[in-house]
């Protein structure tokens, strides 16, 4: 797709990628509820395949290919989820995943795309090495290049969160999201502007990874001033599609410290028993700051992933 | 009721209970079902109100009770889910929960039942003083005592989660869950018995705290050789209704090891993203354990909590 999905985009979007994922359930807590001061709708994304939204972008970005392209193999470099749903895509269509990683990632994220049949090619752990890789995949495989948020395709997908979690949730005043590359952020946006146009969109960001909020400001792809957070799922910067619609479609960015991460993403654990990693305490984190005003309010909240290494919990 | 529910009295639980609690969703995992060698569904209690199944038994119990009754209050001695049980049921009718609770609970689970407005009357650490104190309790104020397992109310509850399974998950061949003093087993072996006879119930039960086993076979209420187990849900005895149940309508029980009980919960929080505390995880390892015995089968498990202390995980 080559312009800003429409709501029809997003609707068909849903039809094609549905029966590859999970709609996942939407779940809250009195006990939360009290003490944020409002009504929380928590869009369980940890509880999706692969355990992250990512298999929503992915899928569809190869779901929408033509066949010869399918067939010729796909290619990414991550290594996080956007790996494993790139795996994941491939399988579903019986082609080939070219997964470009640099040779220091963990052994858990290439067994998870290993599990799923990947292939996992190693580079230096650079960029520019990352990027020369894939480029060279595409020369000699034919290989089709999925970019990890920069896509209107993975964008599309994203979005199928929010149009899932308003359907389960109601009447929404407010929805939030983490803020990283902008995929996720960018669908959430779009969805919420077709569907519930009233609802504002409001991303939480780590202050250790604060370059969304820069751009969101000035209009142009910044970096963050410093990079120090837990939340390793939120250390890109937006690319030109996704800063253009955050900066039509959300309505504001607040940036949390790690402490507030990690006391956010303890109470959810608690709360909610569920397993989710630290990116996706974010906005939760966000919300619980800025509480007062939040106040009376019905706020959903997408929980993006559950992966996250139990040897190494900051609690 | 006195007597053992019928497949009346539990869809008429399901349908008295339904507004006060979660309908908790199935979860799987194709990690799950490739290592394990079969289909496994889990019924996600960790998810229910006050995280646990108990709300289901609790909350049947205190909406059974006539309205004078009710009025009363209610009193059960509990260090455990079903003190938050009651606590719940209590406030949705209400009226008090007097919870007799030993001086050395802890304070998280205090807590808990402060939060739902439960008076707490604490006792010395014996089983002698709970009783006595719960008497005193029913003497002076009248209140009902609520047993936590040993009770037709709370059986007849505790089986709609078995109940929701069935309708969720679809045709299953083996239905388990863990046994400490059997309620959650007992309802599970008679919704089972209504509505799918061929499907074998088998429970898990922890080497340290073999006593249902030992009751299984000689038909009598037996105690465990040795008490100790992670998983301190189960540490309780059967009582005279859940023994007859169990050795009536239950294929088998299986016990496993600590390493089994901790290697399972973990498998769980990893790749089902969700809490769920160490009883959970019993019936899982056991199947672990003996997986040739289930192998391609449709086994669904009833996880039964998620209220585990952060602060002292096992991994």
């Amino acid at each position: 797709m080559n312009h800003i999905p429409t709501f029809d985009d997003i609707r068909e979007t849903h039809e094609r990628i549905s029966i590859y994922i999970n709609k996942t359930p939407v779940l809250s807590s009195d006990a939360i509820n009290e003490l944020a001061g409002c009504y929380v709708f928590f869009k369980c994304e940890n509880l999706q395949k692969i355990g992250a939204f990512k298999a929503r972008g992915g899928m569809n970005a190869v779901l929408s290919l033509s066949k010869e392209e399918q067939q010729k193999g796909i290619t990414t470099h991550s290594s996080g989820n956007h790996a494993q749903a790139i795996a994941l895509a491939a399988k579903a269509v019986g082609t080939k995943a070219y997964i470009v990683m640099p040779n220091n990632a963990p052994e858990i994220k290439k067994n998870g795309v290993k599990y799923l049949g990947g292939e996992i090619i190693e580079c230096e752990p650079t960029l520019e090495a990352r990027e020369t890789t894939v480029q060279k995949i595409i020369d000699e495989k034919g290989a089709t290049f999925v970019h990890p948020f920069n896509n209107y395709d993975v964008i599309a997908g994203q979005a199928t969160a929010a149009i899932e979690l308003i359907e389960q949730a109601g009447e929404l005043n407010v929805i939030m999201a983490p803020v990283g590359g902008g995929g996720l952020l960018s669908g959430t946006a779009l969805a919420a502007h077709y569907l519930m146009p009233n609802a504002e969109v409001i991303a939480g960001e780590p202050e250790g990874a604060a370059d969304a909020i820069r751009s969101f400001k000035s209009g142009k792809i910044e970096k963050a001033p410093y990079i120090k957070t837990i939340a390793d799922g939120l250390l890109t910067n937006l690319g030109d599609k996704t800063l253009e619609i955050i900066r039509t479609y959300v309505k504001d960015i607040i940036t949390v410290s790690e402490e507030e991460i990690i006391a956010a993403m303890r109470l959810v654990w608690e709360q909610l028993k569920i397993v989710i990693e630290p990116s996706s305490a974010v906005p939760f984190a966000a919300l619980l700051k800025e509480n007062q005003r939040f106040a009376g309010k019905r706020i959903g909240i997408i929980l993006t992933g559950g992966n996250v290494d139990l040897g190494k919990l900051p609690f």
